[in-house]
């Protein structure tokens, strides 16, 4: 039977992406769409590339009729994620893709996103939303928190590598490279084509993008002990994907193995052959994860490389596959179509 | 029963394309992948976007068993496609993407493309892809010539305005920017990032573009007496989308009606609401044709604007729709995905 | 004796752009810089390409000194332009960037532009900073109005055609590409990279685009009668650049003849050999101009390119073109810098 | 006395950078320009945005008249590069663009360049082109070799850090984000505007890019041991610009004023305040350096960020800073102009 769907805060670009995949999902159908200041507006004025489907009039939340809806998608910014979904129906299955209930400890949130949370027990129900990890959770969950884009990418890295104590905890380095896209639809100076096209540079670095507080959970969590890692973001001129080169002080060969061992039977994660990098343009508009390793000319030396699209499987896709988990259906449902090359 | 397809000429951008196309597609399956300079590799290796799949080994064509296979797709460089074709069992089923079978008269072959066609007997009974306008005689056909990406954007902004009479035959300018995939995965200068980027050239100015023999033998016959348009390609520096930028003498209130009403059962030519413009950006990735159509400040003054992907609904998506009529699928089997954006 | 420079609105890319060639102008310095909601700031906070440079920390324009300046550039908004201007030193020499002096006639400010011009007196002053055609009068002015750069590229196509009578004035198209750069500094959503890169689109099309009224103005007054061109802005994924695609009906070969003779002598205008197009990147960072020619298929018809740096010749290296013409300098003085390329 | 320069392989990028510098150059003019597989075409044709200079006809190597000519650049492959330079006048001062003489030991220039060196007397006389450490052995050389684009981006980071003590040598990670200009105007399918736009991959991972014999030899002479760096270089959809993000380990605040110390007097090195970071696009189309440090969370572990224009200060304009110092001209003539942005 096919399963009723809402989004809110359809007008940003995870709104449009999880558009995109319910287009062709074949037990899902949008029953409703919120965007406040364009509410009334249809998705073809908002997203012109979305013209050719038939779906509903951006609403106010307000507005909505949740009494039919099996899921809802809730792609709103963090702060008025909680409270939204607060005020929701108490037994709607959301899966929330802001940052709100990514941190589990109500104080991590206060420290890294700057204000106390206001729903500390909606967040103790949360489940975190790295599929591949967090599977069974999710399955039961009424609640899943979208992982951040690039917290998700990092894991996928390294995850496996910690639990099997492969690698050395104190010594972790994530350089990332980030398409634009992940920072949304925002009118900022530094996201126009004139400023961004063309180059590239560093944002946050020194120890303070949020998506630290990811990885000190959720690494932390697997080690049994605390690991910080060292991440520094670069911004990237092209729309789509994210790159991360990984250093590790581990042996490369049993790197790989671990990887690849973790990962055989994951539809999406795809570890590449010993010795073979990963390419954002390998995996853009797909739901899949490329994954290298690459040991260095001194032995115990490492670079793992980890690509995927931010939009789908950092972000949307990842909701999708949730989603899927949490209605009953196969995770891959809608899911597994060919990245868009060139 | 899921057909058997074969892709000759499978290692470049518009065979990848149709591998995309027949990952997702429930009727089709991949039993056979030629490419001669690669052959004995696996498409992971040619185009790891492809790595996810389980698919045949890229083999020579002369060791490619065709008794089982429903139908080839050729994306093969024109020349060497009428060879090939030739050489195939008589009875199989082929959709052709290179030009060699897009012009009926020899004497028009022989003109754009330097040489004369060695297969006349072919030629005749090839039928020009430009789907909506030839869908009865695809449905019926052995053999379908795929149309050129540009020659297909412009017919689909001006072939039911000369059809109708609605502009004036003589001053028809077709000013096209087109991205770079339309080239091809060839080693040329002009087609390097650091040539290509950041600015824009035309090219092929002056009526020298070969895919104008398919704007005259398709006007021409239309209008019942010749037409000759200006055409000219400009390199833009993205890799997907061509957008036409047609201008025209007739009234533009009369020209998007006449449009609006020839494409409104068509599930992929989208005429936009009168006044608006066409954005490759709208449909990239997708088999969807947006088609916009302004009026100039002088009245009997029209630009039309059309655009399309030009892998996908320029040739591979193309190719896939006539390949679905041609062995009694649902046109639109396998296609209806959205475009990716952003 | 070096020349004392003001530069108002500095914080915009034109101001930047003046910035960088009196950077390495012999015979200017800048003494004061503006910026209205960056006063307080040093430029190099502002533009941190311009950070090497010792220059003065931006001001409110109200608390600049202009007793010791020899020229002013004007570098604000439309608007707000003809008011700051009109509160300068009646006997500074102003050079302005922005529209408001482009025009001559009140109506027809009025009508581009949405309301009533308040400086009639200074427009009436003010000559038109299209440097090869108003070289005399400009030596001579204490006002010049920049053009606008599409307008400028355009006019370098065609004013020596309509001059010549070698066209039909009735039958002009331009079809023009423009770098983003051209649009500024602005917050618009259609302005980021997320947006904008990876296709094109046009916009202001169907005589809409304000630049029309420096076409009309012109070209009418060149050629003795009205003349309303046909004008299709693109915005194009690159950041300097503008290409027109100038579809006329006249002889190719006069032409190409009447375009070279008029510009045999011109430092910045280059026509290129018969049949050679332009493109934007050979002209990208500096002040030249390419002008190509290519005949049609049909003779009579005729398509001319014109390329230039929108920031450059098509503003700041035009003003200060101008600048050095106001000062008693040479006109090439600091200008003579070759393209970047790639 | 304006010097007679002759470029030797001027059809390149390099060649066109040194053409663009010497042609606002108050002190040189261009008396030879060799392009072997190019020779009898004008520049203007291999390069149209040059077409504005008057400039010698390209000729091969062994036609060209050396008996006038005051310093050659040589911007040949490497190991043609040798061949070449030893058969030219033995007074002839050279600055060559190639590798063949960075690396002073043999063994070390045959591991990394696949064979054996050829011309190992000159090998020896070469002095390593990086100006700021080199001046004074510049000066007096007739031969010197410029160092390669990323060997000089990293070591700019570097250099006076491991000279002070100030980090631990045994964990150096440079991750290199590089313009594809660098990689030449080769015809490689990795290098196609559709196969590079819109992402990023690296290349050469794990100890394997050439640019490490410059940093081995470099590195370990200042240490007075052996010192390896782990080096992963990525390729960038951008022409110009090559960013380092360089992981140390040592005290942030410490770095910094070292850096700053090491370079306050230097005229193109410029290191930003604390905590700022650089980017590829404040130095474009200059011969300036931008330099930041940021300190992480974790005390003991910095982050320096170095960026610079590969083809002018990472090859070009290094040679002509360079060839200045061996001319007795000033060091910055011709190079002082500024970066364009955007």
């Amino acid at each position: 039977m096919v399963k009723n769907i809402a989004i809110l805060g359809a007008s940003g670009y995870t709104g449009a992406e999880l558009v995109r995949l319910i287009a062709t999902h074949p037990d899902m159908q949008i029953v409703g769409l919120s965007g406040e200041r364009k509410a009334g507006m249809t998705m073809a004025e908002v997203f012109p590339h979305l013209a050719h489907l038939d779906l509903p009039v951006l609403q106010k939340i307000e507005e909505m009729d949740f009494s039919n809806v099996d899921l809802a998608f809730c792609a709103l910014p963090h702060a008025t994620s909680q409270e939204v979904i607060a005020a929701l129906p108490g037994d709607l299955k959301v899966v929330d893709l802001s940052a709100d209930f990514r941190l589990r400890d109500p104080a991590a949130y206060e420290k890294w996103y700057g204000k106390p949370h206001t729903q500390p027990e909606l967040q103790k129900i949360a489940v975190y939303g790295l599929t591949e990890f967090y599977r069974d959770q999710i399955r039961e969950a009424r609640l899943v928190a979208g992982t951040g884009c690039n917290a998700a990418t990092g894991q996928y890295a390294l995850r496996p590598l910690i639990a099997a104590g492969a690698i050395d905890l104190d010594d972790i380095i994530i350089d990332l490279k980030a398409g634009v896209s992940g920072a949304g639809r925002s009118l900022k100076e530094n996201l126009l084509h004139a400023e961004l096209s063309g180059g590239t540079m560093p944002y946050s670095a020194g120890g303070k993008h949020r998506h630290l507080g990811e990885f000190d959970q959720e690494f932390s969590a697997i080690a049994g002990r605390p690991v910080e890692v060292m991440f520094t973001p670069h911004l990237m001129p092209f729309n789509r994907g994210i790159l991360a080169t990984v250093y590790v002080q581990g042996d490369a060969k049993q790197v790989h193995e671990t990887l690849a061992k973790a990962y055989k039977d994951e539809p999406f994660l795809h570890v590449l052959p010993f010795g073979q990098v990963a390419s954002t343009r390998s995996i853009g508009g797909s739901n899949f994860v490329h994954i290298g390793v690459v040991g260095d000319r001194r032995p115990g030396r490492t670079i793992v490389f980890a690509a995927l699209d931010n939009l789908c499987k950092g972000s949307s896709g990842q909701a999708m596959q949730n989603a899927n988990l949490m209605l009953g259906l196969d995770e891959t449902t809608g899911l597994m179509f060919a990245p868009v090359f060139p």
